[in-house]
């Protein structure tokens, strides 16, 4: 079956620590609920001065800016993006995104099911 | 190395054939050219009247409407999304987007490797 929904109608987590992730929540938009076999489909909203974890691990994303402005740090420096940028991060490489604007800086990121949960 | 791109800047190809598929563009943003190892990140672009052929096949999609409106068709009937929308086909599931608005419908869609040439 087809399954169709609004992404912002769905249950946002708060994943924030006060350390390393600041101001951000996670939506599955299609996950292994949904019977996705291979790849997950997430959405982070950044708040004002929020921030992802710098950090690596063994998988790869594949992410997409949906509104708001951000940075994208990695080893070799620090890419602006906006609504409309594709962002690649290869697996193991270090990678934080944070918000850069006024806005909520809104993403969707793709992982292999390996890298969740 | 992480890689950032303006989806709209790369080059869109015409699929269309007049019969199955009209007034239909597709963007490959990250693939195996950029290194993707697992899924491939597409985005398709129909114009006003525009539609993806109504098929079937052993992958599945994960997509996300970016703006516009239209309707997904499948074997239960028809499903009206729009930007924001997420829309998963499970594998071996008929399908079809076509546009319904005036506007370009513009959706992106992730799809395993083993489903790209």
């Amino acid at each position: 079956m087809i399954v169709v929904g609004r992404a912002h109608e769905l249950p946002a987590a708060d994943i924030s620590d006060g350390k390393t992730v600041t101001n951000t929540v996670k939506r599955v938009l299609i996950g292994p609920q949904q019977g996705a076999p291979n790849f997950i489909m997430r959405m982070f909203t950044l708040g004002e001065g929020g921030f992802s974890p710098y950090h690596t691990h063994p998988w790869e994303h594949e992410a997409f800016v949906l509104s708001g402005e951000g940075i994208v740090k990695g080893a070799e420096g620090e890419k602006h993006v906006s609504a409309g940028d594709f962002i690649f991060v290869p697996p193991n490489e270090e990678h934080q995104f944070l918000n850069s604007g006024k806005e909520a800086f809104e993403f969707l990121c793709i992982i292999p099911k390996s890298g969740e949960g």
